[in-house]
């Protein structure tokens, strides 16, 4: 209970953000009250227009300001290529690394019979269509090292199959870069022996 | 650099509050991105009526929904203790601690010549003619243990000094309850020996 209820009612909405509790939620408040009006609207704009104005890029599904987005509007972008991922927040983790140069595909979540999603449920007849229409030589999936990951991979792989000439392929598990192979749990670290792979000086 | 310009600018804003860097704040805008869109309005609405509708409690300077803050207008507390802080953050510290009753008095800053704020920059008039109109028995001083806050102590202090019965008091300064001695610094350590307290089973 703080002195005055604006002040609470704006300190509970902060802290309704990820990770935020009330005392970083009172900072960003009282934060909020010193910027002058300008930057307060400036805030409040943005937030506003991104509700707004904000598309699904009629392709890929990731988030886009207009009908395609940056990455399928991009001309220098491999075009043959797709990457299979779970949600947008997958493609900034990629695009973050700039390993990758081709198109994206966002399922919009996985397989999971626990929280009641099916395959129907994701993007996957479109990326079906995408197959049909587009000229595509590689589907590339990036999805999480669970059992969900692994359940939506192959149910996708399965429709995939019988394409001729598609090459399909998953980003690799092993061991962490940096990690002690003393801490790497006996799943990764199995797998990781198992697909080891030939040594070269550029890894 | 994301695929949607509106995501950036709203991931900027997000980033421009105190703690966060771009990946809190990216985390921030996708969380607003997948909730409602009257969720989101209440969280605007929130911030556009903290800076339309607060005011400054004309008694103590706190933050206040109306004329008077909710302390000063509150019939249980004490009438004639003011503590004297520097901020409103302040103010919710001391309330957090349910150890004070009294009323507050928000100076707005302390003496710091170094950054160009005077004595005439702060609410010092209007605590003096707090002391003139109401019924004030003690008057304590809660300001940061630093030369700034002491100089500010200082020199309201002098200006009270020739009241009558005024009692004046300042937070006790000593070693953080749950410390070690070993790692108290020299200077807390020497002022909590010499102002040694009786011992009581109460503390």
């Amino acid at each position: 209970m703080n002195s005055s209820k604006l002040l609470d009612k704006a300190v509970h909405q902060f802290a309704s953000l990820p990770g935020v509790g009330r005392k970083t939620a009172l900072k960003f408040v009282l934060h909020m009250l010193k910027k002058n009006r300008g930057d307060v609207n400036t805030f409040i704009q943005s937030i506003i227009d991104l509700k707004e104005q904000i598309k699904e890029c009629k392709r890929c599904h990731n988030i886009s300001d207009g009908e395609l987005c940056e990455i399928c509007s991009n001309p220098k972008r491999d075009l043959s290529t797709i990457c299979v991922v779970e949600n947008i927040k997958d493609i900034l983790s990629i695009e973050a690394t700039e390993q990758y140069k081709g198109l994206y595909h966002v399922l919009g979540g996985i397989i999971s019979p626990m929280d009641g999603i099916g395959p129907t449920d994701l993007h996957i007849n479109s990326l079906v269509e995408r197959l049909e229409k587009e000229n595509i030589k590689e589907i590339f999936f990036a999805l999480s090292a669970t059992i969900e990951g692994d359940t939506t991979g192959y149910y996708i792989f399965k429709k995939m199959k019988n394409k001729e000439n598609l090459v399909i392929s998953t980003i690799a598990k092993g061991i962490s870069i940096g990690n002690d192979l003393e801490y790497t749990d006996e799943l990764t670290l199995g797998r990781s022996i198992a697909n080891r792979v030939q040594f070269s000086f550029n890894e």
